[in-house]
């Protein structure tokens, strides 16, 4: 598996997380209540609701891309209350992941990745990849499923995997 | 990020997983309750149990490491009740994915990976590990870890993420 198809996963499951907002929206519809309810529910009361689970997400695949592939990360203030606004920010990230290519990700496994929150430590690309962009990333999206799947919402395994590349025998 | 580092983070994550285990134990005990309760605990009724994620993030690691490996898939049926069963499940898996090296996994990326639930149809290595092992993987100890954290489990980042190899400057 190399570094970009790792970015393209990440692309891949927030388009997912963007679809399970259409099912959030038929069932705030359905039930009669305004869908933006859902971006303030969580599952424990010190754990993030579903708005920050999803600026999470985007965080840690725009964080990735941009520390494997050696760019500036664009600056994506947590800003957004809404729905419609968390659609703009998977947009938003979506748009910084395609700006990262596989020829950007040739040799990330060696590159230095020092994030603040490591206090002056670093880690190989390779590491960073493994040991934190894959785990958090799908940490924060699977919590955004949770949260939406605990609160009624009609999601099953496909939505959350969404289309894969099978091939005829 | 080769095929090794994958299967290496399925087993450092179900290590994790059966460290939730033992603060599962210590809420149960400090709340006077039977830990095995939270064995069939949900977060919706029409969503598997904290028993049946764990045993489904076994099988992602145990079919990964055998597919990707080339090796038979060994049988673990799903009869584990209690938390001291889903242990033993773990260690099970982990037991296997020490038999499944570097060298079974040379040329991973090109093998043909038709799961029965394919209906015949396959995916090459790469794409298994990338589209159905790495998110179904953390999807099921993810959902695992949320299960604990709704019921009161003292768990935080941390003791998802475990331990990082990070180097100093």
């Amino acid at each position: 598996m190399n570094h970009d198809a790792a970015i393209r996963l990440f692309a891949k499951t927030l388009q997912n997380v963007e679809q399970w907002m259409d099912k959030a929206a038929a069932h705030a519809k359905a039930k009669s209540f305004d869908v933006d309810v859902l971006a303030q529910m969580r599952l424990a009361p010190d754990q993030f609701p579903f708005a920050r689970q999803v600026q999470s997400a985007c965080d840690q695949a725009k964080y990735a891309a941009a520390y494997l592939g050696g760019k500036e990360p664009p600056s994506h203030p947590d800003t957004e209350q809404t729905v419609a606004e968390l659609r703009q920010r998977i947009h938003k990230c979506l748009g910084f992941l395609e700006t990262v290519g596989p020829k950007d990700l040739t040799g990330a496994e060696d590159r230095k990745v020092s994030p603040p929150w490591l206090g002056g430590k670093w880690l190989r690309g390779d590491d960073y990849l493994v040991h934190v962009a894959l785990p958090n990333f799908f940490f924060h999206a699977t919590m955004a499923y949770a949260i939406l799947r605990h609160n009624g919402v009609d999601l099953g395994k496909m939505d959350y995997i969404g289309s894969l590349p099978a091939r005829d025998a």
